[in-house]
This record gives structure tokens, sequence and C-alpha cells, in this order.
């Protein structure tokens, strides 16, 4: 690993992000809820953090794939951390490690939140928590279309054809034509339904907050009844559409944008996968609502069913109805949905639907063989083969889910949280939908949680986000026995005059 | 499938079942329990019907491997339904749902039960409930080291090799050889633990009944308290004892028996692995349960922890302690060593060891080839290499155990049971342990669940006992197209004379 050239990266990023902590200061103007300071020295902080890495350590220009897995923790770790200061200094979140969690929830596009009343923060700051998400959500969609699949992580290497953009050999050049791509898409989605929350009677501060919420699948809201608060089905509904699309790959959003045509939607099998699943689980769900005399209006129940199953599927975490009353099999239904997530290369978390579908796929091959064991069959996705190596990574996947899960699990229950609430908080952060069940269900949240177990659960949301693999490189020994002694920028001056 | 050889074989299964259902009758005329007519009735009836097939259908000599799964298949489910006759008759479980659940449960070495007091049943009943426990662990170890092998299920042809007894091609004499070497063995463990249990003052009916659940890990006891019954610590070790060695691979026994060494044990990676869950699990438990103050002498910490550990971990089920009671990490950890299970070749259920240590070497190797990405590894069982199609069996086995718990809970909750109480009685049935935690923990049990609840358990029971692909290529329609129809004796009578 090139140290060096991994915190010249970091620098970057963390710049970058103090550019962005400017953004909230016309809303604190406007609101005058009198954060302009504290934001001016978040941002001042940020640059001088930045600005150092960049001091000391200089560019390196062949940064190997090797080099991403460091790049990638680093970089939603540090941001984190710096997201984290306005939190602490407007005094609404007096401990770090709350703020911590708040942030990582954020940039991670979680949305799991440790305040009771979010009223309590500043619209500016409130307004600052919302754009983690969509920072995070533009991190995420570059990351799993153009840096996993070139790492080879848990079979994303499916979608290294997908990626528009010239192929070019060198990691930089090529990411970046990816993204600039996507991010088109991405805002102009964003801009979509800001119009269309505004339509429907939101102020533009909520519709800002709202969009950036929904396009990232993060789920934090500006009020405590998140999406409910409008009592608006039409909102619900806006929602509901953005949750969807949200969930989808991105690159398909972009080529149904350039081919103007719904066809490449209709045309891939992940997408046509996830809305079978979406139709199943809203119909078992609804019918589930009627028979236990949850509501009486059909209307009611189509609405409220269909948004709890976008909004967990898609790990978006907006809530309109508290499903913890609801019967005990829809609570299942749903934490699967959880377990699901959205597709690859969209914003969403969980499994990925993709790796659900081949992990089925799989199966069924395997029930074949033995009823013929003479058949040679192989795995399709669309009109592709599935290359072994792939299906082998996916399976691999499923491995390293379980082992994280159950030690996340041991930890947090270890802490005398109790079963339902210690597992239902794991699985909610590692697939990054927000609210779980019981203890931290939608009408609760993770405040009272044990300070050591907001720790281990911002770590799960950090090593959900990146498809666990990143995350664990580099916690094994290997990893570290290559890294390099960081090159300061001093000795590189010397080297040139000598 | 050749319908007329497996229904033939089915017949004679029966009439085996019928003979062991004259053995309650001295235990009957012993207690004075009034039973004697009522099992004479019994077996008769199971002599008619499994006469009856016998007179219907022809041997076939030359079954495949593929009518294995119909025979395996149909013979549990044929003993289940004659081995419940004795519950219904004796009048103390007059549900024919209530009684097939609790012979199921019996004949898969589960140990779930739907009785709140044991004790309400005759003694000489309380032997038969036993006795289905030693016959279906009888079963499984043929199952799981000559049949299952063959069949290629879920990656136990890695075990072909390991068999004891001599290489034959033919299905049926291979099987035979192999099923009494083991048997000896298999009884051999039973004879020493009764007369271990009586000499710690159990009378002879409680150690035989007993050892016939421990070497099965069944679970069933002769008291409502299990085997807390007795409060006595060498009973307890006994037990202890032989449910770590009922989850061992008997084919480890059987060469430690001729070889007169430890050395088979010692020199198994899989025996290894099982060894360290237990330590780790134990140890662990022990320090959370002294932290929330649970016990008050080490002593009484260790074996009851030990205890529980074990009854887990072999899925036997008995129980000494209300884990339900203790802190929540150590039923998480309780739970996770339910779906580990005991190795493979045992009595024991689950996933098995072998699998669990597999799948984690698995994903190892895939952590190490991402950072050296040019290397190609292999993954080792022992000094054996594990081939590739093995491992994609073992994978396709998880795919199927993930697909076949979320259909069982979503259809066990949508029964109106709440969410712990639903899933840990499917985690339960499908590992065949025996109690779950919540509505069916260790003091409670399976009675008062719904009674289509207690069917899709009792066939949980039977799918997680025959490893699921066996259950699940019988559910395919492709199997079906390809059974002939049954060819009736007079038929062969009418060939040979024309």
């Amino acid at each position: 690993m090139r140290t060096g050239g991994v915190l010249n990266i970091l620098g970057k990023l963390l710049l970058l992000l103090s550019l962005f902590l400017l953004t909230p200061i016309p809303f604190s103007l406007y609101f005058q809820d009198g954060m302009v300071k504290m934001f001016l020295l978040c941002s001042v902080l940020g640059a001088i953090m930045g600005g150092s890495l960049l001091a000391l350590f200089a560019p390196e220009e062949d940064l190997g794939y090797r080099d991403g897995f460091a790049v990638v923790v680093l970089s939603w770790l540090g941001l984190a951390l710096l997201g984290a200061l306005p939190y602490v200094l407007c005094g609404s979140i007096p401990s770090f490690v709350d703020a911590f969690f708040e942030s990582m929830s954020g940039f991670t596009t979680t949305g799991s939140t440790i305040l009771s009343q979010v009223e309590v923060l500043p619209e500016s700051v409130l307004f600052w928590r919302a754009i983690t998400h969509w920072l995070g959500g533009m991190g995420i969609i570059v990351l799993s279309l153009a840096i996993l699949p070139l790492l080879g992580v848990g079979g994303m290497q499916l979608f290294q054809a997908e990626m528009p953009g010239p192929t070019k050999d060198r990691l930089a050049p090529r990411i970046q034509d990816t993204a600039r791509i996507l991010w088109v898409v991405y805002l102009a989605f964003t801009l979509i339904q800001i119009l269309l929350l505004m339509l429907g009677g939101m102020t533009f501060f909520d519709a800002v907050c709202h969009a950036f919420a929904t396009l990232a699948t993060g789920g934090f809201s500006t009020h405590t009844a998140s999406a409910g608060y409008w009592q608006s089905s039409y909102i619900e509904y806006v929602l509901i559409l953005f949750m969807l699309l949200a969930g989808v790959n991105f690159s398909l959003h972009y080529r149904a944008f350039t081919q103007r045509s719904l066809k490449p939607y209709l045309e891939n099998e992940e997408f046509r996968f996830y809305m079978i699943i979406i139709g199943l689980a809203t119909g078992a769900i609804i019918v589930a609502n009627m028979a236990h005399g949850v509501y009486s209006a059909l209307g009611d129940d189509l609405r409220d069913t269909l948004f709890q199953v976008v909004s967990m599927i898609s790990t978006t975490g907006f809530g309109t109805a508290d499903f913890d009353q609801w019967p005990s099999v829809t609570k299942v239904i749903l934490v699967s949905l959880m377990f699901v997530g959205g597709c690859a290369g969209s914003t969403g978390g969980g499994l990925k639907v993709v790796r659900v579908l081949l992990f089925f796929k799989y199966a069924r091959l395997q029930l074949r063989s033995l009823i013929h064991p003479r058949s040679v069959g192989a795995i399709k996705l669309g009109r592709q083969k599935v290359p072994k190596e792939v299906m082998i990574a996916i399976l691999g996947f499923f491995a390293l889910y379980v082992g994280f899960f159950l030690a996340a699990s041991l930890l947090v229950t270890s802490m005398g949280v109790d079963i339902v609430t210690g597992m239902t908080s794991v699985i909610a952060t590692l697939n990054n939908i927000g609210p779980g069940l019981a203890g931290v269900g939608p009408s609760r949240n993770f405040g009272d949680l044990p300070q050591a177990a907001k720790v281990v659960l911002s770590f799960c949301m950090l090593a959900g986000r990146l498809e666990l693999y990143t995350v664990a490189v580099l916690l094994t020994p290997d990893f570290w026995k290559m890294a390099r002694r960081p090159v300061w920028r001093w000795e590189l001056k010397r080297e040139v005059k000598a």
C-alpha cells in the first residue's frame, strides 16, 4: 500500500467536505438559527485537516487496485469524523460518540438516529444531516459501479461491463468518467424530486432535505414523525416512487435517459426480480394486515404497506406507520426485505437483489443436478452466463456476511441489550436501513443503547456500506504487511535536489 | 423412480417397526399401566400396513441412486405416522396432529414436545417415545454415512472415503455393510451409558430411556424437569459426555474402537473445530453469566453452561437450566450453536460442523485472493483437498437452508405466533434440537401453537433431518416426471405365466 498517496487523497476529500460545510450557512441565515459561525469554524477545521494532509504527502500517480481498499475505508471514516463536528459544536448532541454515530449514519446513508426529537437540531444542522446522506449516496454509486467491480469484491465484477463510459486501464480516470455520467442522473433525479415535493406543499427546505435523503436511500427526516408528518398521500406516493428509483442500478437509469426508453429496465433481470419481490411482499402484508384488522380502508393499507415495503427493500428507512405494531408475519417479511436490499449499483444497502437472485438460482441448479446427475447446468443472468469465479465470490460474500452479523450481534447483546433490539439493530445498521424492531423500532431510536454498542453499530454501518470485503481486507494482517512507510513531501524535495 | 420397489422397502420397514412396537410391552407389564393390548393392536395394525405393501409390490433389484431420495423421505414419513398411533390410542394425546408432531420429533431425534407434563404418559408409552429416538438415530447414522454421500447431497460426498467397510458398487449391500459396523458402536455406547446412569442412581427404566435419547441426540426425557430432575452432578456429567460423543462422526468412533487409540479423533479437523467451538462458547457464557450474577458458584455455572452448550451444539435439547432467563448475549451464543449442530456422520442435526468450518475457510480464502490477486489457493480439510464440486454443494446447501428457514418462519408467524417464538420454533425443529426461546423456551412446549403450525414444524423436522436436499428434490416436478407407474405383484405373475 502506498500510504502517502492514500493520505493525499484523503486530504483532498476532507478539503472538498470543508467546502460543503459552508452550504448550510444560507439556511442558517434564513432561519436565523445562529449557526453561521459554527459552520465557518467547522469548515476551517476541515480545511486545516485536509490541507495538512496535502502538505505532508505528495500525490502518487501509480496507485494500484489494492490501495483502493484503504482509500475507500479511510475516506468514509475521515468524512464521518469531520462530519460529526457540527452536531457536537451546535450543542444539541454533546456526546462525541453519539455525534459520530449520527454522522456515520448520514454518510453511509443508513438513517439510524440517536435523537428522540429531531426538531431539537437547528434547521441548518438538519440540512447538514441531509447533505451527508446525499454526498454518501454519490460516493456509493461510484463505489459500487466503478471501484468495487475493479477490486473484484463480492461478485461486483459482474458489473464491470455495465459501467457507462469509455474503458481505460488506469484507475483514476476510469472512475472519474463513470462518476461524471452517473452524477448527472443523480442530480437530475434530485431536482425533479424537490420540485414534485414542493408541488405537494412541502417547503423548499423540507423538500431539499427529503430529496437528499430519498435519492441516497438514507432516511433522515426533518421531523420526528418522518414522512408521516405531512399526512399527504401525494407526498407519500412521490417518496415511494423515488425510493423505488433510488434502489435501482443507476447505470440502468443512465441508459434509459440516453435511449429515451423503458427497455433497459424491462430487459434487466435484477430489476424485474426487484419489482416481483416488492409486489409479492406488498400483497402478502396487505392480506395479513386485513386479516388482523389493522386497517379499515384498503387504500390506506395499500399506501402504508407499499411505503414500508419500498422503504425497507431500498433500505431508506422512512416511516409512515409503526410496523412494530403490525402482526408478526409482516415483521418477518419486512426483516427479510431488509436483508435483500436494493439493486447493485443503486444507493441501497443490504445483500443486493442480484446476489439473492443468483443465490436462489444456484440452489435450483443444485437440485436439478441431483435429479439429473449428468446434466451440466450454467447460471445465467439475463443473456449473460455468470462465470464460476463470480458465483464463488458471491457465495463467499454470504459467508462473510454471516460472520459479521454474528460477531456484531454477540458484541451488542453482550452489552446487555435485549435479543430482538440487539439483533435488529445490527440488521438495520449492517444493511444501512435505519430503524429495526423493539427498542430500535420505527417509533424509537438508538439513543438509549450503551455507548459501546453505538461504536459497534457505527462500524456495522461502515462495513455494510463498503460491501464487507473492503473493510475485512483492512482487518487482515496480510494487508498491512504490504503497507509502505509513507513518503513525506520534504523527502521528495530532497530527492529532487539530490 | 421405481415406485413399486420403493413401496416394497417401505413395507419392510413398517413390518420391522411393528416388531419394535412390541418392545414396550414388558415395561407395561412391569409398571402395570394397562397398555399391553394397546401396543398389541398397534403392532398388528403396523403389520397389516407393512404386509399389504409387501403383498402388493414386489421388490426390485435395480433400485438406483435416485430412488434413494424417495425411500428415505417415505420411510421417515411412514414410520412417523405408524409411530404416532400409541400416543393417540393410549388416550393421552387425543389430537392426531399433536401425536404426529411428537412421533416425528422422536424419529427425527428432535425432542420438541407438545406435552406440558410428560408424566401424564403411561411408562410404556414413555419408553416408546424414547425408542423412536433411538431408532431414528440408527437411521441417521446410516443415512449420513452411507446413503447421502452416494446421493451427493450438500457436500456429503466428502465422506464417501471415510465410510468403514468394503466398497461395493450396488447400493443395498454397501449400505448394509456400513450399517452393521456402525450399529455395533451405537449399541456399545448405549449399553455403557445405561450402566453409567444406573450407577448414578437412575432406575433401569429411566437409564434406558435417557441413553436412547442421548445417543440419538434426541432430548425426550421421562420427566418434565428433563435432566434437571435428578439434581445430580454425576448424572449431568455422564449426559454431557455422551451428548458430546453422540455429536461426533460415528466413523471416528469406529476407528478409535478398532485402533484402540484416540488418534482418529485428534487427527480429525472437524472434531478439533467442534471441541474448540464448545470450549469458546462455554467460556464466553460463563463470563457473561458471572458478570450478570446468574450463578454464585463457579462449579454450578461451569456444569450448567457446559451442559447447555453441549446439549445445543449436539442438538440434543436436554435441559438443566432455563436459559431463557440468562442474559441475552448467552442466548445469541446458544442460538448460534443450534445452527452449527453436530459433526457430519453423527446423530446431531443442524448445518454440521464441517460445513461451517469450510464456510469460514472459504471466506478467508476469498479475502486472501483479494489481497494477493494472483495467488491460487485451495481449501483443505485435514490433509485432504476439498474438490470444487463439494465446496459448491456446501454453499448451495446454505442457500437452500435460508430458503427453508424463511419460508417456514413466514408460515408459522402468519398463523399469529409472535416473532421470537415463531422463528426459534423453526430453528429448533429445522436443526432437530428441541426447545427454542420465549413461547417454546426450555420451560415451555409446542402444545399451545396452532395446529397448522405444528404441521409446518413437523415438516421442518423432516426436512432438517434429511439434509434438506432429500426433501427438496421430492418437491420438484422434475422428480415426479421420472416416476414410473408402480408394478403390482399380480402383473408380475401374469408376465411370468405368459
